[in-house]
């Protein structure tokens, strides 16, 4: 990890750069994927599945895997996989609300706004070195508050099924229909829909590159997506009253995620960077994923700056996916952070306690995207329409008024919907 | 307008299909123009100004200009607009929300969401034939009560000016900075920063294909956006109990929009559908924008049904951007709408007044995507943050759970985050 002192400002936004990822190319390479799977269905979903994944048995999980699952799975996995579930319920329920206000703006005028869950919605669990089936809980359980009526699963198998995990957790969340495809032959099919795999109106969930891609690619044609993805990254931001032992292990949490994972120790104290430089040194050591870790630290940073002003201004500069605070007036820095994923505030709130249990959820804006993003929550997966009635009355006390300026945009048919109306004996 | 009677089910998404847009080939047109603004700012700015809207005058609008389109106004128009800002603020207004409630999932593990307005956003105004002044409101209101500490407003001159009643509706929302500039210029300034433009974190706004194909790019970028944007569209359900002048009327203000708007009438009763249709001819003779509307109309739908039940059927799969309800049981049917952008309810409900001033927002989401997006509201003004905090002892209650599945998920060292600090004697 490089350290820089009292970096001048101008320095910072290089400083703070991601590697900039430019995913037109790579939207060209799947493109033809994504086009073959609208025109032929199930035929070329099962095509890809044996070129990328060397499957070829069913799309759809039966019964019976499910019910082998949760056999296989040892009872404290389960045990520790609903308490997550019900921290995460807990957390997200009172996120959902029916109540639909009316309001009357004018007299006889009467508007309202109300939330409804998104029919269809697919969730994208990636297979890769780990089964994620904390994510299957975290897209999951705001799904089921949400009220989704129908909600799918893709994810690639291993061999010839699907980690039991994943099906335990896609069990707990209520969802029934779950598909053993991945990549972008799954990202396509749960856009336009195949004989076997239906059609969704929104795709949630990570994915590499190619994934992400045939989201964005998607997105443009039919279906929304839950936001654009990017490696993981997380700020800590430390003092003298942080354990160094505690923040390397936050730091190297992140760095064992994956090689572009960016990781940044913001300090007010050389003392401490010193300190936390060696704790991750040692710690390296005896991590099974090391050489992912490695290669993620030579690329992240220690910025020791001046006073936690030039801190403050420096991490909603970044707007880090996770902020882990451990610094002495921790809460108080809390209320003035604005641009920011997830925050983790003190020395015992490791970030791992969101990514998978403490009831927050850890599908994060990433790459930035947190100054415009939230995270994934109820919202995501919720519509809101608004309505309104206005009564005669109504529309001979606000008539005018939009005569008026319909008229000054030109708009005369606009005007003349109100005019012909009021101009009525009905 | 064609008529089609009792279509089967298996010709319903290919009647209500929208015309294909296919944004690839023109993002590949403007991306120069794009990366130009990134690399040269406000040189290149100026440059396309010039090109496109033969303006190089200064890009900030003075403070003259501002009282001279204040002076400009009629008096009325200015009634007419603060009327309109006002009803748009009550509705809009208690959509944010400061609470923050904290929720102790377990004993120790307290978790909370805080809404921060987006710091930095821009409002994209289009030129066009009118000017829309009543989309200064409909962005800059919620942008107000989010309280985005910095908004910005871009749209291209006619002459030397920008419209007044632009000016004066900016001035209303409290936005301090304006400038004069448009098209794929105006979204790659505001997206990258020039000298004189500053960068922000979001875009909003309407604009043709090239601006919303610039939205897209950029979107994929650095900066988010408010939705993807397509032609307007209403689809009104009628029955006998409508008035066919006031239906004539709706589906004209949607068909005057540009020609590539979308029409569609749904109707349970064939003689409905035959007197709406004359209203239809007789009214748009006395259009100015008749041809407009005329070509509009030719792609547009007369759908007439056997019951309601198939009426709403129809009316969720095509998720209409507008909705106009003008049946005997209105409200009930209101209730079992879930796919589309606004609602308007009963014989004196016109889109036009949602359109101006009854108080909901006018930016909905096209195409499809109602069934996925909502419209602008301050929602889309502000992020939600989670933020969380676990005391020593609530670690020591979750921290098996958090072991368990990083385990599970082989992530050891965010199981060694919990582990190391559960082990601490500190």
């Amino acid at each position: 990890m490089k350290v820089l002192k009292n970096p001048a400002r101008n320095t910072w936004a290089s400083i703070l750069k991601r590697p900039t990822q430019n995913n037109i190319d790579i939207i060209e390479q799947i493109r033809p994927i994504l086009e073959e799977i609208k025109e032929n269905g199930d035929k070329a979903a099962r095509k890809y599945n044996l070129k990328f994944d060397k499957y070829v048995g069913n799309l759809l999980v039966s019964e019976e895997e499910m019910k082998n699952a949760e056999k296989q799975l040892p009872k404290e996995l389960k045990k520790a996989i609903e308490q997550a579930y019900q921290n995460i319920y807990t957390f997200h329920k009172p996120q959902f609300s029916k109540k639909t206000t009316k309001i009357e703006t004018m007299d006889g005028v009467v508007c309202w706004r109300k939330s409804i869950g998104i029919e269809k919605v697919g969730l994208y669990i990636p297979g890769g070195t780990a089964p994620l089936f904390s994510t299957v809980l975290m897209l999951g359980i705001p799904a089921q508050i949400a009220g989704c009526q129908e909600v799918i699963l893709c994810s690639p198998p291993k061999g010839e099924h699907l980690h039991p995990a994943i099906l335990f957790a896609a069990k707990l969340v209520g969802i029934k229909k779950i598909f053993k495809i991945g990549g972008v032959q799954a990202i396509g099919a749960m856009a336009y829909g195949t004989e076997t795999i239906p059609k969704v109106y929104k795709i949630f969930g990570p994915g590499n590159q190619y994934v992400t891609a045939a989201k964005q690619y998607v997105s443009q044609d039919s279906v929304a997506i839950d936001m654009p993805a990017g490696p993981s990254e997380v700020m800590v931001w430390a003092d003298d009253s942080a354990v160094a032992d505690f923040v390397a292990a936050d730091l190297l949490s992140q760095a064992e995620h994956g090689v572009d994972s960016q990781v940044i120790l913001l300090t007010t104290s050389e003392k401490f960077a010193e300190k936390a430089k060696k704790a991750v040194e040692k710690q390296l050591k005896q991590l099974p994923r090391q050489e992912i870790a490695k290669k993620a630290l030579e690329n992240s940073k220690v910025v020791v700056v001046e006073n936690q002003d030039i801190a403050l201004e420096i991490s909603n500069l970044y707007a880090p996916e996770h902020l882990i605070l451990a610094v002495k007036n921790a809460e108080k820095i809390a209320e003035k952070i604005i641009n920011a994923g997830s925050v983790f505030i003190g020395n015992y709130t490791p970030e791992s306690a969101g990514d998978y249990a403490s009831g927050t959820n850890h599908t994060l804006p990433t790459n930035g995207y947190a100054t415009a993003y939230s995270g994934v929550s109820v919202d995501s997966f919720v519509k809101k329409v608004t309505f309104q009635k206005i009564s005669k009355k109504g529309l001979a006390n606000i008539g005018s008024t939009i005569e008026l300026m319909a008229e000054a945009e030109e708009l005369f048919a606009h005007k003349n919907a109100v005019s012909i109306r009021l101009k009525s004996k009905k």
